[in-house]
């Protein structure tokens, strides 16, 4: 029995390993969708839409586990109208298993002017500048509202450096965490906790510590990915992970680049989620063996191989280079519906494959192959988001 | 034989009649890339694509003709590019029939400075200013290049009610007929002429008569849909189509509306095509029984009904009106796509039903009821196109 005494749903929520490789494992968490088979890649969907894709192209790609944005989806259209309309599932067609996160990111980076107090965090729509007040307790309500099968603890974010800060915002998210437990009402979602204490060990230690001995049936790492440098992600990783318990996934939530997965997975996460893929493929950047690839790039316009020869997407089963770089020229948004079905399918084929390699006990002597390959991807990744 | 006495391919572009009732008419029309069942609706792909579609989507809403447009194709990728990826077919991967028009419908309405004499036009690009000609000979060579299954003549499009222009526009349209008749150079292509004459029934009638004299596989009626009336426009139709030879497919250009496109099928038309239903789909406006839906409005928020309950096409089939309007407030693009699916299949299934009902010999007394019904689409198109 977890979750506010009133238990998970039988046969929901539970997490069986398969097979472990050092860290690194494969298992399967069962939900009211459908088992998830870990590790998994989540799509970004803020506003009920994967950007551009259709459910169809989201099952054509293999996608699993779809998150969307509680943030988002509060101001517009509203959990109560999601809800009128049979929950988000429903709403936006998705029939296979579903996360939403608490809103409580979105809150610290959308929204200009927020003030935090003991009780929750009051902010400014940046849709149209209306107030707004989030609590633990208005969160949970929020995403019982959506109906995700996965729910996050309502936490607070802070700014990793920031030493003094960061033990309060911590203290408070397991103040908070403890009232998300209390405040959730569906046995057919599973609440998860999140993991905070920024880039310092000890702090990040007793976080893990008190957020796995809460009831929870998964626990997300949150606060990375926020500006730390990779050896800070690296190094918390492997500090929260072995605290964690074996039996409930993990979840490393905004994160990543392919290189962030691979490194993730080999220090014990199950799930990752981010917007990377789709938000690159709008701009024209295409994840590929060689190197990330700004298909805009003249030197693609009379190319006429996939963007990735070994990719099984429809867009590399059907499309050349060129063809990509003239609809990007001609400004056509077919170019991002196309791109991002690649960047997706290159991701949650990485999953895929990496799923293989743990079975086969094989991961850590392939991953610095893996990383060499991917990393091209990564690379560029600060160039790419500067312009 | 035909077409500048180079032939056409063993038994390519023959066109057979199946069934008659009054003008309208069903038959079949072979191109190297399949079979068109006339009549039929043609999505417009303006620069080698259908905005915000796949060809997995044109298949899954029963398309067979694709029209693109060789103005804007010229100029970007540019036609030497497109033949070199292997002709336009394989360059957007649409491997059904399609169809380029000349570029001179374009050179008058989107190029603001052009001058014409004799031997050609001489224009302005919109999109960089830089100065380009085309002359009928140009314009074939450029259609050759592209490679669609039908190209059209080179063709002067003048306001229809400007009678004196008319004359000269009509006669040039003649001599550029023949001069693109004699410039054509592949089988594989059927090349079809064009009819003018504004709103003059002598001066259609007289095109109607030299263009039917001409060995073209297929005839356009061009210079409708520009302004005038919808009873010049039937007026015109009654002019022309009795002119035409029974055995040669008769192609409307840039028409239209569900109600054009019943009432061009009563004249006698057996080819359509229109960038409306893509164009209203961006701007949120659906086709219906009930009248076309603008879908931003409040009132559908929590309307859990298809666009049209009758309707088999995937966004009919998946999502409600409710969330079709959040994502129209939600500015999310995919709104565009699941419209554009709907309002072309729309169209392409009215077209089936009329097939059917020619066949049943029950067209004409139906007619009345299909444009009741349809006719509500229509009439809101004046005040949606202000707007």
């Amino acid at each position: 029995m977890g979750q506010n005494g009133q238990g998970i749903m039988p046969g929901m929520f539970e997490f069986t390993l398969h097979s472990k490789e050092g860290q690194a494992r494969t298992g399967v968490f069962s939900t009211p969708h459908g088992a998830l088979q870990t590790p998994v890649f989540a799509p970004v969907g803020t506003q009920a839409t994967v950007k551009l894709l259709t459910p169809e192209h989201l099952r054509g790609i293999g996608a699993s586990l779809v998150l969307s944005n509680t943030y988002h989806l509060y101001l517009r259209p509203g959990d109560a109208l999601v809800r009128e309309m049979g929950g988000l599932h429903e709403f936006m067609q998705w029939q296979n298993p579903m996360l939403t996160d608490s809103g409580g990111f979105q809150v610290f980076s959308l929204s200009n002017t927020r003030k935090v107090d003991e009780e929750g965090v009051t902010f400014k729509s940046h849709i149209d500048g209306s107030m707004h007040r989030f609590t633990p307790e208005r969160s949970i309500e929020i995403q019982n509202n959506l109906g995700a099968d996965i729910i996050m603890a309502f936490d607070e974010c802070a700014d990793p450096h920031d030493e003094a800060y960061i033990v309060k915002a911590m203290e408070r998210t397991h103040r908070w965490a403890e009232r998300s437990l209390k405040a959730h009402r569906r046995p057919d979602q599973a609440l998860f906790g999140i993991v905070q204490g920024g880039v310092n060990p000890g702090l990040r230690a007793r976080s893990a510590e008190f957020i796995a001995s809460l009831p929870f049936p998964g626990i997300a790492i949150g606060g990375l990915s926020v500006g730390e440098t990779k050896e800070e992600m690296h190094q918390t990783l492997e500090v929260v992970t072995p605290l964690l318990p074996e039996d409930k996934p993990r979840y490393l939530m905004g994160v990543g680049t392919p290189e962030d997965l691979i490194n993730g997975v080999l220090r014990g996460v199950d799930i990752f989620d981010c917007v990377l893929p789709t938000r690159l493929a709008r701009h024209h950047a295409a994840f590929s063996p060689e190197g990330r690839l700004n298909l805009m790039n003249a030197s693609f316009a009379r190319d006429k191989r996939p963007i990735d020869e070994t990719c099984d997407c429809y867009t590399c089963r059907t499309f050349t280079r060129g063809y990509l770089r003239h609809l990007i020229v001609a400004k056509e948004l077919l170019a991002g519906t196309l791109i991002s079905i690649h960047n997706l399918r290159a991701l949650i084929r990485l999953m895929e494959q990496i799923r293989g390699l743990i079975e086969a006990g094989v991961f850590e002597s392939q991953a610095p192959q893996l990383l060499a390959q991917w990393g091209n991807n990564a690379k560029r990744q600060a160039k790419d988001e500067k312009a």
